[in-house]
């Protein structure tokens, strides 16, 4: 018995103030309209933006709102105009969409899509800037465009990546953000060859961190990521740390004159996660001059610069930005998808913890702590809260500023 | 009759002391040693960099020393272990060597030599420490390792590129630097597509930037290089210039905001060949985001910055700096005459002024009047100045600074 074109009530976990913890209510879901898709969600991870826009500091506050943006589902049923995708369909939402018509999007090189570029501040969908969310006839604005909180949600076609109805949702459900995020900046961006120096800035501030470190894994196939450096230990400034499995070290390095110093001359490539300026400076004046490319991948703050000698460039370094990993949504996830079908890409490991959709501020608490990477929400909203005790580590927590 | 292993003497413009004008006197050159090789001088010309370090502002003063680094030029004779080139052969001294072993040389990616990395504080050979030139008795310094204001001068071996013996010396001449650093910088580094958008930074401040635009005019094959901004008319930003021949104006762009607006939100590549910070980050920022690139080829003051909002990175937008142009001098130098030779590459209308050695004088007048591109030194001292007048224009002339 089909529901298409009807207004569906489901649980959500909405956010109603800033900082406060979500509720999870039953709401109202319009249909989807022209262009957009409606999407039943099966599971969602939180990623520190959507802690960020919860906080909503120095933000002009949005509420209430439902949140969530790294998320797999099953298409329920589709609006007008939508040729791509039909019910059934297995898609992950993105945050960032393609529409394939504009200069962005014709484009080999860029992702960012003219018209369905991230945009933090809409509420309402592109189509009539209204919601389709509601409780008791008041609006619940949208969040980047997925509002993945949701048992259902409505998303613009452009933004849904069609993927193997095969994968399992609660694993490739991180690749929506973060975990493309660091994996493209390395393979599409970064580039490193095997045998080279990759440093790592921040794998304690952003899991992309680790995302970054994963990508490098596969490429060196353990060739030998060997030393970390802790911003925070001056005085013991290389410490070997034992990572996430069979004791491999990843590569963490900071500063670039120890760096230059560890390496004989600078590390190959450089990835910068923390959206620090000074880790930024020191993540592209650390590469070999010569070759040396420096990837920036965290959200630097609104009032920000970044500063250096452009003797650094002069000395054929190149320094690049990326957003989520170069990849555009449609067109390239499925593939990544398949990466991680044919077990040539890591995602299980990431997943430290779960919690049905009734403990989502549980999650919330996990990534406030520090502990583990990604908390996997379960939308059906049975079962308990468990710990991957056994990929389970703590970092500093710093949320995203932008 | 073989002057070989014998002192040579011959005429050669010494700088005596900063600021004052050559003296053209007989000199002694003394054999090459290991790994060094004589050359006979045939063409020169006169480069901003030769000017800067005659000035020697705010430098260690060097005097006296033989100026000079863009030459062509036939090998004399040879010291122990030189095997790559020989006697009779055609070659240009380039200010930068290429070992062709250490890391810099091994890697694809780079061309700065750790060995033979232009040095311009380094007074005598590599070999010994010592000069190869004297006045009666009195050593004169050498200049890049090159000193081509000289008839008969000693280069390192890796500072040669054996070339084409048919390519005529007083036009590949320009070759040995800034034709083929501002031509690197495009084709090597910037890469533009044909249809693409180009803009050049300094066409008045550095002959690259004329480089610059022959390089993007080759690949743009007359698609259209359309405005011209002058930096020094505010009030009239965008002036059509008809520049060097055809009437076709090439694509010369200022301020980040205003080549946006000119071109629907940046230009695919952009080249900035003054040294300026302030024309950098324009350089930088006036690039699309999502796949522009900006390339840095002037040179930067001592204590300048380059500093900028992170997020024009993170947008997708690369910035990178090259030394020659990423030319390896010995491997890609050859190539780059054998353009020349097909008529791929144009040279001899920059080739604006040409002066025998007894005048070479007035080849640094043209230059500090900004007149003209590159006065061409006839080693063989016979003959009167010429002027070509239908490429001459003038062009303010802002020194290198470092």
């Amino acid at each position: 018995m089909s529901i298409a074109g009807q207004v569906i009530r489901c649980k959500a976990a909405v956010a109603w103030e800033a900082g406060k913890p979500l509720f999870v209510k039953e709401i109202e879901v319009a249909p989807p309209q022209k262009n957009e898709v409606r999407v039943k969600i099966h599971f969602t991870s939180l990623c520190h933006t959507d802690v960020y826009f919860w906080e909503a500091k120095g933000q002009n506050p949005l509420f209430p709102r439902i949140l969530g943006h790294e998320a797999g589902g099953v298409v329920e049923s589709v609006g007008k105009g939508v040729i791509d995708v039909q019910p059934g369909d297995h898609v992950l939402p993105i945050f960032t969409g393609e529409c394939k018509e504009c200069p962005h999007c014709l484009s080999e090189a860029s992702n960012m899509c003219d018209l369905l570029r991230i945009n933090t501040e809409r509420g309402g969908m592109l189509h009539d800037g209204h919601t389709r969310f509601s409780k008791d006839g008041k609006p619940i604005y949208h969040f980047l465009g997925t509002s993945t909180f949701s048992k259902y949600t409505v998303v613009h076609v452009g933004q849904v990546a069609k993927i193997n109805p095969e994968a399992p949702l609660d694993k490739v459900c991180v690749l929506s953000c973060e975990m493309s995020t660091g994996f493209g900046a390395t393979v599409n961006v970064a580039k490193p060859k095997k045998g080279g120096f990759v440093a790592v800035f921040g794998l304690g501030a952003a899991a992309e961190g680790a995302r970054v470190c994963e990508a490098s894994r596969i490429i060196a196939k353990k060739f030998g990521c060997t030393e970390f450096v802790n911003l925070k230990d001056h005085n013991k400034p290389v410490q070997e740390v034992g990572f996430l499995e069979n004791s491999i070290p990843y590569t963490l390095l900071n500063f670039e004159h120890l760096i230059a110093e560890m390496t004989g001359g600078g590390v190959d490539c450089s990835i910068e996660c923390t959206g620090s300026t000074q880790a930024m400076v020191s993540a592209f004046e650390c590469v070999h001059d010569g070759w040396g490319v420096a990837v920036l991948v965290g959200v630097p703050s609104r009032d920000d610069s970044f500063k250096t000698h452009p003797i650094h460039f002069l000395n054929e370094r190149t320094l690049r930005g990326t957003f989520f990993g170069n990849y555009k949504p449609r067109s390239d996830i499925p593939g990544v998808v398949e990466k991680y079908m044919k077990k040539e890409l890591e995602l299980d490991k990431f997943i430290t913890h779960s919690v049905p959709l009734l403990d989502i501020n549980k999650a919330f608490e996990y990534m406030l702590r520090g502990e583990g990477l990604r908390c996997m929400i379960r939308m059906d909203a049975s079962g308990t809260t468990w710990i991957n005790s056994t990929t389970l580590f703590y970092l500093p927590f710093t949320p995203y500023v932008e």
